[in-house]
Order: C-alpha cells, then sequence, then structure tokens
C-alpha cells in the first residue's frame, strides 16, 4: 500500500492512495488520527491499511488534497547515514583532500523533526544564513516494531516502509560546525514523500534507482545495490545500540553528484527546483524560494 | 520556581517544588496536562507556576513520588555542544594525538528524545555493547519561546529556564562511528533533572559550578564562567540557522575531567553511581546497572 499524509478540506487527514486516487481514513475514533498513531497502535498496520479502499472516504482525486510527509511528526530526529555509497565517500574525501577511506562503521547523524517537509513544499533559502545549500537524494525506511538487539530477520520484519527524502545540506555550516546537525536542519531541510510505500511492495530495496534532477538537469543518479551498509543491516546495527520503534525514519544515504563536490561546486540558488525520484518508491519535487 | 514531573499515586503529574513539597497541576482541562503543554501553551508560564502553591494539589512530600526528567517528552531531540569548555577541548584534543584548536563555531550533535531518563533513573550498561561509557556533568537550557534569527536580548527572554543533564557517551561507539550521535543515545543516556529552574531564580547563569562525583570521587569541577559559547550566544547563533520552539532542550557543553581523557581511561561499570550536580540549580544521581 501506499501512504499519505495530507490537508483536505481545511483538516489533517491520512489514508491510501491508489493510483491518483485517495482513500482517507475516517474521523472517527475506530480509526487512528494520523500516520504515527496508525504506525503505533495498530496490530497490523499493513492490514489495516487495505481495508482503507473499502472502508474510508473516497476516492478523492490526489489533486484535492495537499500532500504532506507521510509521517510529517516523527517522535524523534529523522536519523541519516554519511558516507554510505562508495563513490560518494570518494567524492566527499577527495574535497576534503582527505585519502578515500571506507567507512567501517555506519556514520549517523540526525535532522530536527522540525524540518520534515511535504514532497512539493517550497523551501526557504535565506542567502544570508547559507551560501551552499545542497541536494542529496535518499531512500528513507520507516521502522514498524520495536527493535532492540534485532538480529537480521527480526530487521527486515521490523521495516514498514520506504519513502524518498531530499537530505538538504547546507555545507557551509555542516562543515564549519564540524557534526552535521545543524547545518542539515534547516527549514524545510527534509522535504519527503509523496507517500510512505509498504515494503511488501518493494520485491528488492537494494536494487532501487535514485536520481536527483535540479532545473531538470541530472545531478545524480545512483542505485541502492552500490550502499555500503544496506538498509537490513543499518536497522540491525543501530537497533544494537539503542532501542528503535514504532515511526522511526532512517535515511539511507546519498549517491555521488553532490553539488559540493562538483568541480566547480554548484549550490542551490532561489528560483530553482530540486526533484528527488527513487524508481518505484516516488519522486517530490521542491521549489526553492527567497526566504 | 522549580517545575517537576513525576509519577504520584500511579499518574503522571506535574507541578512545582518549593522546598521537599510538592504543589501539583490538577487533572482537570483547565490546567496544562505536562510540562510540554504548559511550555508549549501558557501565554506565561512563570506565572501559572507560582499560581501552583495555591491552587495546585499539596503539599505532597517529594519522596512520596518518583521524579521524571523535567521534560520527558521533547518534540525533538536534545541538542547539545561538544568542547564547550577550554580545559576539555584540550584534553579531548591530547587523546587523540591532535594539536589543541578551539572550536571557533559551536559543535552541536544530538541525543534521541528516547534516552532522557529521570534525575535518579538506573542506567542499563550491557558491557557487550559498549565497554566505555563515561560521564559528562553539563548544564541545558529549555527554551520558552519561539525564536527565530534572534538579536542577544531577544535570546536571553527566550531562555525559560535551566536543569542538569548527564550527557552519558559510550566513547568506543562514538569515535566508531564518527558523528556523535549513536554513541550518545544508548538507554537511559540522558538523565536529567532533577527539576527545571526558572531563568529568573538564576543571578548569573554564566558563573556556575557543576561537580561530578562517580562512587563518591570528584570527577569533575568545572564552572560555567570557561564555557566557549555562553547560553545566550548558543541560542543566538543556532537561532539563526534554525527555528528554536518552546521546549527545545540545548545542553551546553561539560568541563574537562572525563574519563576517556584520563590517564588511565576510566570508565563506568555496572554497580557505579555518578552524580551530576550544578550548584544552585540541582543534583542528579544516577546508578548505573547490568543489562
Amino acid at each position: 500500500m501506499r501512504v499519505v499524509s495530507c490537508e483536505y478540506q481545511g483538516q489533517s487527514r491520512w489514508g491510501v492512495a491508489v493510483g491518483e486516487q485517495l482513500y482517507l481514513a475516517p474521523i472517527t475514533r475506530a480509526w487512528a488520527r494520523d500516520v504515527r498513531q496508525w504506525i503505533e497502535d495498530s496490530t497490523d498496520p499493513l492490514g489495516l491499511a487495505k481495508t482503507l479502499p473499502d472502508e474510508g472516504e473516497g476516492p478523492i482525486d490526489v489533486a484535492d488534497v495537499q500532500l504532506a510527509a507521510p509521517l510529517p511528526n516523527p517522535r524523534q530526529n529523522v536519523m541519516c547515514l554519511g558516507l554510505n555509497y562508495a563513490a560518494h565517500a570518494e567524492e566527499s574525501m577527495r574535497v576534503k583532500g582527505k585519502a578515500l577511506e571506507m567507512p567501517e562503521h555506519p556514520v549517523v547523524f540526525t535532522k530536527s523533526t522540525r524540518c520534515v517537509a511535504g514532497p512539493y513544499d517550497a523551501v526557504p533559502l535565506d542567502t544570508a544564513i547559507t551560501a551552499e545549500l545542497d541536494w542529496e537524494v535518499e531512500i528513507a525506511l520507516i521502522v514498524g516494531t520495536h527493535l532492540h538487539k534485532a538480529d537480521t530477520a527480526t530487521a527486515q520484519a521490523g521495516i514498514l516502509g520506504y519513502t524518498v527524502v531530499n537530505d538538504l545540506s547546507a555545507r557551509d555550516i555542516q562543515f564549519r560546525h564540524k557534526q552535521f546537525f545543524l547545518g542539515k536542519s534547516l527549514t524545510n531541510a527534509c522535504p519527503m514523500g509523496p507517500t510512505l510505500v509498504t515494503a511488501d511492495e518493494v520485491i528488492d530495496p537494494q536494487r532501487l534507482e535514485l536520481y536527483c534532477h535540479v532545473n531538470g538537469t541530472l545531478k545524480q543518479a545512483g542505485n541502492t545495490a552500490d550502499q555500503v551498509f544496506r538498509a537490513i543491516e543499518i536497522v540491525r546495527l543501530l537497533s544494537w545500540v539503542m532501542p528503535l520503534a514504532p515511526g522511526d525514519i532512517i535515511a539511507t544515504g546519498t549517491p555521488d553528484g553532490v553539488g559540493f563536490a562538483r568541480n566547480p561546486p554548484e549550490f542551490l540558488r532561489p528560483g530553482d527546483r530540486v526533484a528527488c525520484e527513487v524508481v518505484g518508491i516516488g519522486r517530490i519535487d521542491n521549489p526553492i524560494v527567497a526566504a
């Protein structure tokens, strides 16, 4: 199923998408209030979502709603992998004049819960704050169950689904402050969506193409086959250190082709549009606007 | 005022402490449900807290409740400053064989919302996960208003209060994964409290003594006068990059004397007790237990 959050007739709603039609969860106590509650409180979230085309409100044309991030209010920061594609690790080290050293352990930082944005939301750019706003197409996974010290099979079963993230990064701030958090947490720096695609619809999450276009020009083209740490391994490793819980979001890193590693470097400007796509999962498309 | 969250007679409550007596907010719709709602929804949180000794439920002896972190459920990860005392920056660089280089910009990382724990909660230590659990006494500030691109005066007015944090750190995990988030987010790795002391009670937040004792032995003794970035400056700088909001927690860094920089290094073991105190703010005391 493809699960969505949206604004419809002035209200925050959630439901499922079937093609271009939505079926929204009724606003009654029998139904979860939002995607977070759907994930946290359902004993069988997928089974419940499957009943929505029959029992939900709809069909409603997707053009008649404003899509939000599928999980707009996570309970902790979005966790993100750094340097998780070999070619991106290489380009990053090269810019810094360092020898290529692949991470032996996943590099994990976070983005503020507050910067999660919808799949088509405008991203305000104040050029007095950053002169180096950069793109990063990523596939993110959403955790569906409590996981602590999970083995591989448990980790696999604990992945509820996937979505597309643009891990927008202010490189000047990111590198100036050493730890990445601040430069990764500007307003709307985590556009996400357009839907949460449940794991049963993804035949092989390690064989998905990723693309990023800026103003229609291809900037990144990758494949999750090239990830250093695969999704299941990331979940297993993280759950070993800290308990994971339903609704945790983990963005799994970006392939090469980011702006700061280009020669000459390229950064986003007001008026630009950034489109991030993971084939089979979805495409988000965000205008950059002067703030 | 000194604001608390607690378990009392099987229910989560909040209120204020006056000496050893508590006055709890009544469980009615007229009162905020918890400290987060008190911070977010009050037009005058301090004024409201001041009415509790008259209008709250009490007095209740503090010994009859179980204190929780004053703000147990923040909406985003706890933000933390790294290397914010010169002597701690020096000891950290020395261990890594690096020349002393003071941060020109604050180093900011986060701890998971999920690892926030009460002021006397046990901290489980699984020695199969980390062999290097370390202490860090810190004073944390709690943001009271929305702040974006705040000037110094606005930043100062935006600090609602202060509390004590032990920024427990698994050094092996922290350094192995490069970015600090994972090694800082083990279960109960962010004990906090015992109360939120509102800013009007703190005459000079940059002249406060901090101490950490392990099993009664002094390990850290510092003074916020030695911070590289002062609380107000931290709030101002962060608000420039990202919008801050009521209930945001920022831990302002630890002085020297941490375990990994000692010769020989020292780490926590099951059976240890770690007490962190900021004089005038409070003292938290957490047993480390085998997990």
